[in-house]
């Protein structure tokens, strides 16, 4: 075997314990949030068929997807000429039939086609798994990163458009955050801007522009629009709009002025404004006065997304956005099923990570890890300290024993670096009295327990 | 884009909600053992350098593993000769330089020596990640499948080995099996039987002849043994290993008679001892008669392990070992960090899976799943049951409302496909008194119930 300084592949990253932990507690706060509203976990390979992923993500996308190495001798087919022409791209569906995920969408999309007779509809599923892009590494993007999307499909009812408004606020209130903005547009305002202006192929130009609002005041976004192909008639109709402003009944008011010759610019008012109702009639209410925040400048997705629009910033933390999502009428017309709308949005969990690790949001205390270490005074306590370990475990207390009789230091040092609670000290005088020596290794604090009060105590901090 | 029957890559599969509560219940019962056992989980990424995996698991493993195409223009830098060649092998490291996970191990290993300068030894981790291998698929052979490896490195204390069989045996009791065998050998034993025949050459023939005593008896064995190269003087030592049999008290006690004059055969049966001693410290005694048993014909690994061997089987289904591992002491000497020892144990989660399906032990009623649906009777009623739905997932029920006033039946199927517990029937004389109706699926039977005594039962309903 040759001696190999070992090293990550680029762009990947190992998780430690502490590390996982953090992670953990992220996704089984998201998993239990997801399932309390009645989603479900799936999962899918982590490789599909190239053919699956190919021409779902536009020229730049193809090109991040991995793609895997058939197996074999996979040269043998391939004609003399195509090797001759050195073409990469043309030689890639030769010699490589599979790629992996490069999201959970397509992936879903393949699934619910596949298994749509088992499939009771509307089906909510949930899916937390990584996925792979060749993207040049840098700062907080990786090769290998985590997406979390929960997704409903079958439904057309605007309660689960209300129900992923409460889901964001329940998870991201779970995780500890206190200042976050669910902002939510709908599609068919923006197709109704355009009705009314004339100008269906300039929506992209006109929401890029007027997102600027903030950093170049009203006369660089005219400026800009002018630039992108509007008029100065346009602008005039545009101004409200620009403008928008006040809490979210008022831009409801001005948007339905605006908008009063568009059906479609109508309907996506009608659309918000029952998502609102359905919040109220949740007992929410005030959430429509903080957190959800009505933005027609968001337009994320705009080339898929056919209704209502989410984007989910924090406002304690410089970072864009945590999470997004909408409603897409089409998720499985590009594998033959027609007419199958759905709706879901996802958490951008590396975000979330670091915006928990700024504002110090993880617990402190780790359940995960070993609460209590047995300190190893050789073979005589070794025996006595035994089925007071085996006692622990089995009251469900994460508990071990210093393996050998190494240094008191030594196996102080490890509880601290393994970041162990309690550290329990036996000696001739504890054999004697029944009594251990337990040490808080945060505290310092240290006190004399019997058995029963050990595990008490441990059981009492565990549940903090 | 092109509208294509999908289908999934050979050898994947899709884990539908059901399937993903059963494997979580899998995973999630391992993972609470080994931190009882003060064991941490690490991730490593689900692709490594080519280098860091190539030379690992033989010419045949080689072959096995899933290469990564490079991105961009692979071809470019390919000399025209290399190409016209057709050598595909040779090309594979000009083309590809990362390559999917073939173990945990060597990834492990990676880590260890990447991390030694961050990492408190002794290192307990345990990693429950998919692995990939580029085989000829069958009938519960997967070209993805998860691996749930647990390890210690940097103790050689053989408490360690003892705890290891704890966690088989209360992890495997804890999913419900009844009747399993630990198998336990030491590799210092095997070694002592070639040292006392003097021909360490035939180690594994001879484990393999002697295998197959149940089948082919011992004269059966005999003859094989010969033609693997053994005399009939070697036949005559071999004969009380052959025949080995008794407690496993009684086997040591013949494998000490015959091992007499092997200094390492002797270390590995006083390894065994200790290994049971720690087991009886541990009040846990009555394993060593029942589930843990001295096979010196298990030789799993023998290039590999250093000391005990362990292997799992159980005996209430027909299937291979659903766990195993071992000793060795040279785990991370191919990255260039040596002597530094390690013993582990693997759980085949897989295969596990098949035998809780087959004995029906996964766990009738799930948590994971909606525990109340309400059935949606249209929109005076939703406005009125939004409330109640809200209260109930307060209280941290998965609870969801049917989405439109559909057909009562076509809700009332959703309900009984996805599973859940109790469905919630709200008319308007529920809304006067105050009481909602509430059916249990599974039993039929159909009580009145207000929202405290409700919530009371479903809560009562998750905790079982």
């Amino acid at each position: 075997m040759a001696n190999i300084k070992p090293s990550l592949a680029k762009g990947t990253r190992d998780f430690s314990p502490l590390e996982m932990e953090k992670r953990n507690h992220i996704f089984n706060t998201l998993r239990s949030v997801f399932r309390k509203f009645g989603y479900n976990e799936i999962q899918t390979p982590s490789f599909e068929n190239l053919s699956t992923l190919t021409g779902k993500y536009g020229d730049e996308g193809d090109k991040l997807i991995f793609k895997i190495l058939n197996s074999g001798d996979y040269l043998s087919k391939v004609p003399q000429d195509v090797l001759a022409e050195k073409a990469s791209n043309k030689l890639i569906p030769v010699i490589s039939e599979k790629a992996l995920r490069y999201d959970l969408t397509v992936p879903f999309a393949r699934y619910v086609v596949m298994h749509q007779h088992e499939l009771t509809l509307p089906f909510k599923r949930f899916q937390i798994q990584p996925v792979w892009r060749a993207d040049r590494p840098q700062r907080g993007r990786y090769r290998e990163f985590y997406q979390c999307d929960v997704d409903v499909v079958g439904s057309s009812s605007l309660l689960n458009e209300a129900e992923f408004i409460l889901i964001y606020h329940e998870a991201l209130s779970a995780l500890g955050l206190k200042d976050f903005t669910i902002k939510i547009n709908n599609r068919k305002i923006l197709s109704g801007i355009a009705e009314v202006i004339g100008k269906p192929e300039l929506i992209v130009d006109m929401t890029v522009a007027i997102d600027k609002l903030d950093k170049i005041g009203l006369e660089g976004v005219n400026k800009e629009l002018l630039e992108r192909g509007f008029t100065e008639d346009d602008l005039n109709v545009l101004k409200p709009i620009i403008l928008l402003d006040g809490t979210n009944v008022q831009k409801l008011t001005s948007l339905r002025s605006v908008l009063a010759s568009s059906a479609v610019g109508l309907a996506g008012i009608a659309e918000l404004e029952e998502v609102f109702s359905y919040i109220s009639a949740f007992g929410q209410a005030t959430l429509l006065e903080h957190e959800v925040e009505v933005d027609i400048t968001l337009a994320r997705g705009l080339n898929y997304y056919t209704g209502c629009i989410f984007e989910v910033k924090t406002n304690e933390v410089a970072m864009g956005s945590i999470g997004g999502g909408g409603r897409y009428d089409d998720l499985t017309g590009m594998f033959g099923l027609k007419d199958l709308t759905g709706v879901g949005v996802s958490f951008g969990a590396d975000r979330i990570y670091d915006v928990l690790e700024e504002l110090r949001l993880f617990p402190a205390s780790s359940t995960a890890s070993t609460q209590v270490l047995i300190v190893n005074f050789g073979e005589t306590i070794e025996q006595y300290t035994l089925p007071v370990l085996a006692r622990l475990r089995a009251a469900g207390i994460p508990a071990e024993i210093y393996p050998t009789a190494a240094k008191l230091k030594k196996q102080m040092s490890y509880a601290d670096d393994k970041k162990v609670q309690y550290v329990l000290l036996v000696g001739e005088e504890e054999v004697a009295s029944g009594q251990f020596s337990v040490k808080n290794m945060s505290s310092g604090e240290q006190r004399k327990l019997n058995l029963d009060q050990l595990i008490i105590l441990l059981k009492k901090e565990a549940a903090v």
